[in-house]
């Protein structure tokens, strides 16, 4: 018997729940004045700078840090989570076909719900905590392997199959280029989707967590985050920092474009960040990184980055505007050989370990997620005004 | 440039967001204590009893009654939108081999992306008014097509194809059951679904919203919606009344099946809601509706209505419970020719109009929903532990 109580008293909070406590989580936080986040009780910027993509996700999904043994055991379990199901890999060509090819984080949402239906992935209110967390290992595994595929069917060749013999990352960027890449490649992309696997309460970690409370399937929660991801205000299109770069082109012209791109209001894209107030602690990582693989391209975006904060501080006085994640994040996955339309795509691959986890937390919880509306339209019941007789042209 | 400032200052509010004002609306309330709800200035139960669906949609996608003229025309774009796309189409009979037959709505999350991706569906943000309006009607006028389309697939028919001279739900009706349906009939259902369209702020309603406020497209945000709708907790799963009338049998059997029930401290499907402390207003409609029907089943359902609300009087007392809509919803359908695993794809084939209506009011409102969670875990950072050796086992 339900017992809920309807209490007419309505709270009003700021718009857009901006600061609203929706859940407490043991997952990790971030300090914005700080310049800091963490997963659980760790930097994640030592973590992901310091420890592999695997060892976070074990750290988020188990609470702990993997042990040796642990991370051989996990490794696998991921790895054998990997293959799409037969059924699913048949319908891949349509898919890619239908959507396009230029948008494969489209084309996974379709194919995530395939895997949970051909997986008999159930909701997670009839689920034991085990069925749970294989459920969140099988989605983060198997969702950068969708997107590979569905990226090389969209490019007319034929999906690689999963390599068990590579760790996550390494073997999501095999799937991506067609070539295992170098240490030094891999290194660079662990640390960027290690850092990137969660951040706070964003709108889609929020959206995963709000469908989780209601018990659905956790398939169904990643993608109705993944719908969120692709909202234009959520950010994380590290793509269109590249292309700042590129319009910019030479270091000649990084003062007009700037100034222009000041006077007329527009976002410089790579630059600010709601929350950060300091530099951005993973911009920090990201650049540091690719420093060390040197080369032009490099150092013209640290050219860009030096004269975009210079020229910021003067035409904006008083506003602390910092390089963000998704510059140093761009820059890195094009020197590692990432497609640019697979920026994004290659964030929700690191983010989707961090929406499992929400996921799983809230399904603890076991409360829905329900808040109210306030109506603020016309005085109701009011009569139904009398049928109007249609016009000549429609009787 | 992004101007969102960051406050530390945390707003602590009850668990669940219960009761908080997560949104501002003019398409409706529910008014628990008085056992009202209203779409616009309207009685929902005045407009589910005297209108047909397609006005009630009109009313919340538009703000307004339409007249002869502009329903004529409504009622024509309606049908136009209901066509799935020939690729879509060829892809539906694998979707429903993949999920297994039994579960449309699995089917309709896959297949609505699909057809979002066929049709180029743009982010909402990029969208005139105009686009998201043609966007929300296209969704929610394939959405019962689909489902009914996959239905079909599943029992090993070739779905049949929308009939322009057919109502919206009459359409729904005779693709679902192989034959238009008498006048009766449609009315029944047409009350059921136009009651249906919006009922405040639930988990489905509040998704779909949440993932709007990114600018994402329209399917997105209804995909994601489908997903809230699946969870346990959401309720609206008519079947299960349906489940109790027959598990109960004969009238000889109501009092011992209801005592051991409560005993047994399991809830009594069909009755009692966290909403309404009064009837249910739509019970009382479909109530009138169904005893229009007549027949053994209505008679048998209308005296474990009155039974078990008597002896919930006396094993519960104090506690208001009455029939919710999921009790006479059931009967309907069912007398209806409404395949019983259809009874919550056909809820949702009318929520959609909801979610939409909603989804184009938070595209307006233009602010992202995003809320923030409190950390609760051990205090962080703390350094990282050194790195243990494998076990031999793991060497």
């Amino acid at each position: 018997m339900r017992t809920d109580r309807m209490d007419d008293t309505l709270i009003d909070v700021p718009r857009g729940l901006t600061n609203v406590v929706a859940a407490e989580t043991s997952l990790g936080d971030v300090r914005g004045h700080e310049g800091f986040y963490h997963y659980r009780q760790y930097s994640a910027i030592d973590l992901a700078a310091e420890r592999t993509f695997e060892e976070a996700w074990h750290l988020l999904l188990f609470g702990r840090l993997p042990d040796a043994d642990e991370l051989g055991a996990f490794r696998g379990r991921v790895a054998r989570a990997r293959e799409i199901p037969e059924s699913v890999r048949a319908l891949l060509p349509s898919i890619a076909a239908i959507t396009g090819g230029t948008d494969a984080l489209a084309g996974v949402r379709i194919a995530l719900g395939a895997v949970a239906a051909a997986d008999r992935i159930r909701p997670l209110f009839d689920e034991s905590l085990d069925e749970r967390l294989t459920d969140a290992v099988r989605v983060s595994a198997v969702t950068p392997v969708l997107l590979a595929s569905l990226h090389s069917l969209a490019a007319g060749r034929e999906p690689l199959r999963p390599r068990d013999d590579l760790g996550h990352v390494a073997n999501y960027l095999y799937l991506l280029t067609g070539a295992a890449p170098d240490e030094h490649r891999e290194r660079a992309i662990s640390a960027y989707m290690t850092a990137a696997i969660d951040h706070g309460f964003n709108a889609s970690t929020f959206t995963a967590r709000v469908i989780a409370s209601t018990g659905a399937d956790l398939a169904s929660a990643v993608v109705g985050a993944l719908g969120s991801l692709s909202g234009p205000l959520h950010g994380g299109a590290p793509s269109r920092a590249l292309d700042t770069i590129d319009a910019i082109g030479t270091a000649d012209r990084i003062d007009a474009w700037v100034s222009d791109a000041v006077r007329s209001g527009g976002r410089i894209m790579g630059f600010g960040h709601p929350v950060y107030r300091t530099e951005d602690p993973r911009s920090r990582l990201l650049r540091s990184i690719a420093l060390e693989f040197g080369g032009d391209r490099v150092e013209f975006a640290v050219a860009v980055e030096r004269r975009v904060l210079e020229l910021l501080a003067e035409l904006k006085p008083g506003r602390e505007l910092h390089t963000n994640v998704e510059f140093y994040a761009a820059v890195l996955m094009e020197l590692c050989g990432v497609p640019r339309e697979m920026f994004t795509p290659t964030f929700a691959a690191a983010r989707v370990v961090g929406w499992s986890a929400h996921i799983l937390e809230q399904a603890a919880d076991g409360k829905i997620v329900r808040p109210s509306s306030r109506y603020i339209g016309p005085e109701a019941p009011q009569p139904l005004p009398h049928r109007q007789a249609a016009s000549a042209a429609q009787r």
